[in-house]
């Protein structure tokens, strides 16, 4: 029911032109009605869309950069937890109105974080509306290498990269209005996928996924798809001293197990594989931590430090969040 | 920034688990970070990704089934255009809040949709926020044989599928509170994508693009990649009763030339495919019109009924629309 010039909104296709890497599997870009990709034999498509609405998962007034940075690395976050690599990218971007010098941010946060990674942005659509961002990421894969959901086995241990937490505890400092330190507030707007990492444990890794919504309900997700439980030691959490302090002073455990945002990835793995994943650690300088074991019996255990275990319900671990 | 409970929205994924056409290329569907897709040899991926959002694109209170229907069509159109047979799809769906009546409605609408084409939907995300809906459609095209829009050659005839500006007065009636006709309200909210012919113009049309800005608009677009001009003749339009009357009684000719939503296909080949392209709409039950001719000079110039020729501008067309 636009019956309005599209014109302004077209040439808003130009802050979107040649970003990201060269590709030369792009037979076809951005200006036609649709891209023509090149998939390479023997290796099959990943795809994954997310949409981050302004206003639920960043405030209005978040820098722009932020915003376009963020907006392709939740997709690259869930082709690392495939093991894929990433190729392509789609965006479609609805704004309110047009506004050239957010544009121009939002370009740069964007296609600095695709040509680290060496994706190349190959189409899109603008529109007029409510602020929000959809973007479609597109990797590769050998079929038979992909990192499902479905493959932890009892006795795979549990595994985490880096430390979780952080996102959410910079998410309550900016709620609050208290004053957020750089680094912390950059785990929250600038995360930096695992793409290496993910690649790297192709055929070591059982199953993965990205932490998006907090280790128990992530983690739970791997558990219904293999049809298994598990056990975790908070003990083995890995927090920063930021999220450590806020845990001892507060005795809860939502920041790692609940709140999202971390784009850590969680895998499982044999125990025999225990030596190889650390010494990939240590090559990809990335801290990689065991925070549990799969058993056979279904649900999510998790011991306290005190002593104490605690079940976690299947539903989302709704209890650990702040809004229950 | 979303600390709330993803379990209510996770639920609204079970509306759209095996929605649309079985398909042994799919590896791996909705559930898991990434769905796995496998490209044939030979062929190579062609995609589009469009947003529709609520109060811009339909109305707040339109039949949700329409709105399902209506976002994988427009996208469907994009890969006709291109010549590329559709095989998957994925959804970005923000909702202000669950609503299963309308989730149900909306994917009976796309899933009937996808049937016929014989698309799959792989993946989607659900999310918080004012209405809008993104999709992604995903088409398989030998490259050589991918109609592109820089193909269009001096002496090439210029055609349009079916009539042109029904959408368009199927929405002025619909603003004017008028009644509208059901055939030509479905026009503007249930268009049917011309995947078959755009797949049977495959080494045929020189060049190929779908009409939703306007046949001004849209073949300026073929125009400007092509580096040619052509000259259109207003009398030959295909136009259904309606929008002729309309025309007739107005003077204006903004409904075919710059009203969007058609969906039908304008494309280019040269005069000795004239009889081949005429039997294949017969085939197809497709009406198939000659609009025009392409020149070696820029410009789009339209020659009216009266005899009397205009040149458009190249800048939109705009001057043809209601907003100017």
């Amino acid at each position: 029911m636009d019956n309005q010039p599209r014109s302004e909104f077209d040439l808003i296709g130009r802050f979107f032109a040649d970003l990201g890497a060269h590709r030369a599997d792009v037979l076809l870009g951005v200006g036609d009605d649709c891209a023509l990709l090149e998939v390479p034999v023997g290796l099959s498509l990943a795809v994954s869309i997310d949409t981050l609405v302004a206003g639920i998962h960043f405030f209005h007034d978040c820098d722009a950069e932020a915003v376009g940075h963020k907006s392709l690395a939740v997709g690259l976050s869930d082709l690392a937890a495939m093991g894929a690599s990433p190729a392509w990218a789609t965006l479609a971007l609805t704004l309110p109105e047009r506004n050239d010098d957010w544009l121009a941010a939002f370009a740069r946060g964007f296609g600095d974080l695709a040509r680290t990674y060496g994706v190349r942005l190959v189409g899109g659509d603008t529109t007029r509306g409510p602020l929000s961002v959809t973007v479609q990421v597109h990797g590769l894969v050998r079929p038979a290498a992909a990192v499902r959901r479905d493959g932890a086995r009892p006795g795979d241990l549990v595994w985490v990269s880096g430390t979780l937490g952080d996102a959410g505890l910079a998410l309550r400092h900016l709620r609050e209005g208290d004053p957020v330190d750089p680094a912390l507030r950059a785990r929250l707007e600038r995360p930096d996928p695992r793409v290496a990492l993910g690649s790297a444990l192709r055929g070591i890794a059982t199953a993965m996924i990205d932490l998006s919504d907090g280790l128990a309900g992530d983690l739970g997700h791997i558990l219904a798809a293999s049809g298994v439980g598990a056990e975790i030691d908070l003990a083995a959490v890995p927090l920063s001293s930021a999220v450590a302090s806020r845990i001892a002073s507060e005795g809860d455990w939502s920041l790692p197990l609940s709140s999202g945002d971390d784009y850590e990835l969680c895998f499982c793995a044999p125990p025999e594989q225990a030596s190889l994943i650390g010494s990939l650690g240590n090559t990809l300088s990335c801290a990689l931590s065991v925070v549990g074991r799969i058993r056979p019996e279904p649900g999510l255990v998790a011991r306290m430090p005190s002593g104490e275990s605690i079940t976690l319900t299947n539903a989302g671990y709704d209890h650990f969040s702040d809004n229950t």
